[in-house]
Formats: C-alpha cells, sequence, structure tokens
C-alpha cells in the first residue's frame, strides 16, 4: 500500500462544517463570541515565530513572479503589524453585537404578535487578493456578527494565510467555539473561487475585495448573492456660489489626503459662472501638491500646463496624483455629466445655494452624497460605525459604508395561540 | 424601397428609457405618483373592450397549446377581474410612501450631519409567467416606490400583457409622469428575459414570480442583483407538550385552507412522545377534508391508510390535497429535519413548553418561525404591509414578506461646512 497525497477535489465538505459552525455560532452570547476574538488578538499579536516565515516564503515567490511593488507592500507581515492586526480584532470586540436587535414588531388584531430580528447570515465567503490582513479583519467582523467564513485570500498570500487561519482557528477552538467556523478554500487554487461562487444553498453571502476586475468576475459567475463594493470614480462640483476657500480645501483633500482609496476624488467639475474666480486658485493648489490635471477644452486654454483630457478620463479611477477636471455650464450640466460617467459611491457638492444643494443630494443616485465636505468622509469608520467590511456601490442589502449590521439578515419571530386564517 | 417590419435585435434602448423614467419618478411626489396610481386603476376598470379580445387570443392560443387548466385559469381576464386589479391599484394608492423615510442619522464629532434615507432602487425587473394581474400589481407597487419598471410576463399572456401595457402607459402619460416608466420585453421572446437578466447597471433589481424552475434559471442566469422568492416546503412541528385541539386546528388550517400558495402546509413532524395521543385525530381530520397521508414507518403502522413516504416526499412542495408526515424523536430530531429539508420559508411549532418554543424560535433558520399559528399567516397582507411583492426566501436585502419598503434602497446624506479630513 503506498500512502499518496491526495489533493481533495471538492471544497463541499468545507462549505458544509462552515454551516454546521454557523448554527452554532447564531445562538451563541455575546460573551462567547467577543471571548473568541480576544483569543484571536492575542493569538495573532504572538503568531510571529509561525506565520512571519510562511510570510518570507510568500514574499520570496511574490519578488521572483515579479508581484507589484505596491502589491508586495500589502503583503508583507512584521511584528509590528500583527500587533496592529490583534489591536484591530480588538476594537472589533467591544463594538455593539447586532444580533437580537429589534428592528420593527407589531400584534396583530387577532393577537399575532410579530418581531422581525436580526439574525446572522449564517456563511459569508470572501474572496480578495494578497492582502493578509483581511483574513483577520473579515474572521473577527464575520464571527462578532454570529457567522461562519469561507476565505479564498489568494495564491500571492497561500502560506501567510494558512499560517494565519491555523493560529485564529487554534485560538477559536481554546475558547470552545466551534474551530470549523474558519475555512479556506486557497488550496484549491482558483477552483476554490469558483467552487466558492457556486455554494448557494451553502454559503448565504459573498463579499469580494480587490480590483475591480476581481469583482466583475464574482459578480458574473457568482451564484451566491454577492455584495458589490469598491470602485469609485468619485466627483466634486464646484458650484457658482462655492465659497472660494472651502473649494480650495475640500478638492485638496479630497484628491491628495489618500490617493491610492476609493473615496478619493477623480473628477472635478466647476461651474462655468465661477470657473474665472475658482480655477486658478484650485488648481494652484492641486499642481503645488504635485497633482497632473487633466483638463477639457476650456481648462487646457486656461492653464496651459493641463493634459487634454480624453473620454478615458472621465472614466478614470487613477489611485493617482491626476485629477479630471471639467468645467460644465451649470448644475443640470453637472448632473449629467456625473449621471454618466460616475460609479455612484460618494459625490459632494461645494456651494453656498441652498436650492443647488437640495438638488444635488435629491438628484445624485450615489451611495453617499454631500455638500460642502470631502469625499473622503465616506468610511465606516469616519461614520462611526466602529468598523467596515467595505463600502456597497450596489443598491441591494446595503449601499455606502458597510458595518456590523449589514452582515446580518432578518427573521420574522410570529407569537401566537392558536390562530389560524379565515 | 421595402417596407419590412424589423424586430428590434436589442432590448437596450427601452432599458434606458426605464432608466431616464427612474430619474423622474425618483424626485415625484407622493401626490404625483398616487394621481397615476388612480389614472390607471381608472383605465384598467374601464379597459374591457381592449384588453379581452387580447385574452382571448391568448386563451385560443393556450387551448391549442394544450397549456394546463389550472394556468388558462390564472390567464383569464374579466370584467370583475379587471375591476378587482383596479380596486388593488387604488389599495395601493392609499399605502404610505416609503421613499424620503429616514431611517438613521447622527452628528459626527466634526460637525457633519448624517442621514440614511429610503430612495427607489431606479429600475426594478419582473419576470413572471402567464399571470397578467402581476403585470398590473408589480407595475403599482413599483410606482407608488418610485421605481421604474421592466417587465416579462411570458409568452402565453403576451397579447394580454401588451393590451394591458398600453393601457396602463397611457394612464401614466395623462397624468404628466413619464410613460416610459413601464417597459416590456416580452416581444423579444425568450431573449428578453435573457437581455433583462444581463442589463446589470441599467436594472436594479430583478424579482423573478413563478415555478421553482423560473426562479434557479433567473438565479443563475442574471447579473442583476435578483430577489429570490418562493419556494415552500413548509413544516408544523406538533411538540410532546402541544394541545391537542390546537394542533388539529393548526394543522387543519396550514394544510388545507389554501394549498396552492407557498405558505400551506407540506410536511408535518410530530414528537414520538405525544403521537398516541395526537396521530389519530390530527390524520382523522385531515382525511376527512381529504387529504392522502404520506407517513414515515411510524405512522404507516399506527395508519393503514396512508402512503408509505420516501425520500421525495420530504422535499416535496405539493401544492395539493398531500401531505408528507413523520414521528420524530424529539425536538433536536425535529429541528435535524427541518435543517435537512426546509426551504426555509416558515416553520410552526405547537407547544405549550416555553424552552421548546423559545429553542424552535432560535435555531430555526427560517424566514418566518412561529409558535402556535398558521404557517398560513406568512403574507404581506396578514402582517399589515397592505401590499405584497412576494415573499423573499433569501436572507440578503429582504427576508420574508415583501411590502413597498423592501422596494427601496437607500442612500447617505451628508451636510457639512466644509469639513476635511485629517
Amino acid at each position: 500500500m503506498t500512502d499518496t497525497l491526495v489533493r481533495p477535489v471538492t471544497a463541499q465538505p468545507r462549505f458544509e462544517a462552515a454551516r454546521a459552525a454557523s448554527r452554532v455560532l447564531a445562538t451563541a452570547t455575546s460573551a462567547q463570541k467577543d471571548a473568541a476574538l480576544h483569543a484571536i488578538a492575542d493569538a495573532v499579536a504572538g503568531s510571529a515565530d509561525r506565520v512571519l516565515p510562511a510570510n518570507e516564503l510568500d514574499l520570496a515567490a511574490a519578488r521572483t513572479s515579479g508581484l507589484s511593488a505596491g502589491l508586495q507592500d500589502r503583503l508583507i507581515l512584521t511584528a509590528d503589524r500583527l500587533a496592529a492586526l490583534a489591536d484591530a480584532v480588538r476594537e472589533i470586540a467591544r463594538l455593539t453585537d447586532p444580533v437580537g436587535q429589534v428592528l420593527r414588531g407589531s400584534t396583530l388584531p387577532n393577537g399575532l404578535h410579530l418581531t422581525q430580528q436580526r439574525v446572522p447570515f449564517g456563511v459569508v465567503g470572501a474572496i480578495y487578493e494578497a492582502r493578509p490582513n483581511v483574513t483577520v479583519d473579515i474572521t473577527a467582523l464575520a464571527l462578532k456578527s454570529g457567522n461562519a467564513v469561507v476565505l479564498r485570500g489568494g495564491s500571492a498570500a497561500e502560506q501567510t494565510n494558512r499560517a494565519l487561519i491555523q493560529v485564529i482557528t487554534d485560538a477559536i477552538r481554546s475558547t470552545g467555539l466551534p474551530a470549523d467556523a474558519v475555512q479556506t478554500v486557497d488550496d484549491f487554487g482558483r477552483d476554490g473561487a469558483r467552487q466558492l461562487m457556486q455554494a448557494r444553498g451553502l454559503v448565504d453571502v459573498l463579499v469580494p475585495r480587490g480590483s475591480a476586475g476581481l469583482i466583475e468576475t464574482v459578480v458574473r459567475e457568482s451564484t451566491v448573492p454577492v455584495i458589490e463594493t469598491g470602485a469609485g470614480v468619485v466627483h466634486v462640483f464646484l458650484d457658482a456660489a462655492a465659497d472660494t476657500t472651502m473649494a480650495v480645501d475640500i478638492v485638496l483633500n479630497a484628491k491628495t489626503q489618500r490617493v491610492s482609496v476609493c473615496n478619493a476624488l477623480e473628477t472635478l467639475l466647476i461651474h462655468r459662472g465661477a470657473a474665472d474666480r475658482l480655477l486658478p486658485p484650485v488648481l494652484a493648489a492641486l499642481v503645488e501638491a504635485g497633482v497632473t490635471i487633466h483638463g477639457d477644452a476650456t481648462v487646457c486654454a486656461a492653464f496651459p500646463a493641463a493634459v487634454p483630457a480624453t473620454e478615458q478620463d472621465w472614466a478614470a479611477e487613477y489611485y493617482s496624483l491626476d485629477l479630471a477636471v471639467a468645467v460644465v455650464d451649470d448644475l443640470d450640466a453637472a448632473l449629467t455629466h456625473i449621471d454618466r460617467w460616475s460609479t455612484h459611491h460618494t459625490e459632494s457638492i461645494v456651494t453656498n445655494d441652498l436650492t443647488a444643494a437640495e438638488r444635488f443630494l435629491a438628484e445624485v443616485d450615489s451611495a453617499v452624497v454631500m455638500v460642502n465636505a470631502s469625499t473622503r468622509f465616506t468610511d465606516g469608520g469616519e461614520f462611526g460605525f466602529g468598523a467596515e467590511v467595505g463600502i456597497s456601490t450596489q443598491k441591494l442589502h446595503a449601499r455606502g459604508p458597510m458595518g456590523l449590521a449589514e452582515l446580518t439578515s432578518t427573521k420574522w419571530l410570529v407569537r401566537g395561540s392558536g390562530q389560524v386564517r379565515h
């Protein structure tokens, strides 16, 4: 008899194990779940010996395969980064447990008592790329909201994620909750993602986190319901009645405070009636901050250093110190431009005109619509949610920054005394 | 030059027209929308001359093609049925408009005012089969909640639906709202459904209504987010501490009050400790009502008229006077059976044992979980929603009976005074 290593062909048993664990988690108390989170935090903080050598293997492979410097940076773990991850888990433990919250209720004329209550989804799937911090983060968010989780973290971080998941499941087991609550399909390679996307009935919701291409693939191929997160072609509109200083401050902050995030500004629109007043100080501040201006004809005429913008610029999510700038005839033209090019993430108007502000709030169809504020505020932490699962750009279930409540479903409880229907 | 009838190859212009109309509807007042609904109700009530001849054509085709008697019955319209449809539209007009309702809000430490507000989805797609009443019903629900709608009503009702949609759009136009708010893809045949399922970005959500097969197809093929409705393998569990009279009343009502609906009882589970007491009166009442019992070994031994149940019976949504019946060892065995076979629509326990009742409520993972009540109460009308879009059996966005609020999304409004992020 030979002892061969057989690679499993189906992840079905893992999905079923996650589902069985989810039934235990669904009725676990907040105290039990928080104990597990603190055990995970302590274990992650002390996991350098187990995790960093695995991370070294991934980094060596990344250098060989020529992974971009940006992705390599996201992949690196250090003792400090592990400590920060542990702190983030402790923060999540401190949040209010959404499970059991009563949302609506009534007593019907026939005496039936109805209560709509938050319950965990059951099993949450996560598909992401080369970011081991997401492994810890999404696991903690899922457990806190009573869900089991199935992770697909991408081949570039496979060794790191395997080590982290081992650390996490050991910690969960030590507290008496089921270690099966955290599963991975990373060892199935690309087929793991495929199986996860087809696990309808065993996995209740899928949250893809990563590039637009990754999210598009998941939306197209998944039969499990998906919460789409991410892409942000974010606009600021400087209205005719915009205060000059406020316009400069908000545009500069929205574009340059952090460029590689989805709530950063990508296209600036300026009312023609205020262009002469606003363009010079706004563009000067941007250029001083190192921003390259991609302008329409009016902008290029007024500001020769601008690069002429093409259609691609209006659709671009630069993630860099680049900004598309257009002068528009009026608020209606701004709304039309936004409707055409926005990814419906966040848009902001700068104005002191109440009518313009209210029209902008009412007519822009985005997850977050702002007046006189930097688009960088679209963030679960800034909104006071304490944690962020991602920013939903779809309209079903969750829209905008998602906190723990967005990782729950609801169920109706009906308490009667023998009622039948006539 | 020849004058040929060119069948359009793409429904894209209709999706775009619906989206343009949805922008107008999103900011329409409740009064404007209600005026359109009343115009639709009056027009439908007076549409016998236009609609019934078209309905006759569909019925003639249905008789030729051998459509089942049940489906033919659903297809028939009469002047009385048109009047009833008009009344249903007037009922929807009377409901509270969900658009603009504020769900959450806060003022952040930096002075930003956040408000989360209900907004329409935008464009709702509906895919259904041979039921012209759905054409009127879903259109009224969509318009009331500020949405445009794209309908795909199936070939068996194509003539009827075309006539109804003409009546509806004429009525909308007469009130000044955009008639483009109601679109059909019926004239594209099967390809219409395919195009609708792929209209991601133009259609915000798809609601399939019909057979399990139809819903399965939509879930598999749609890139537009879907709200799954329908299938109900509904259980009642008679606990050891069930009152005999209540058990008989609830089982009889849940099974026989109306058999062809998703909240009707399909599988009855009985605690072994109460089987001797409960089986005889419950089965006698069922048989007297014409119900065929499909029993497990214990049931067949106690009640020889029962048909031996197979695995198919535990999975069956009979939609008929048939009932699967099993004796289980205890509450745990009942929970295990339900977890294995339920479609997570509605389950009810009959008991006077508080611990059993609370465990059942907590551990059964269904949209609606009941104690001492007939499963027939899972219904938007019974729940006091005033209208029902369907009963969601998925966990994302909506679960259980869906009212107008479930046809809305949300958006965050952020009002600032120049805040930037540090």
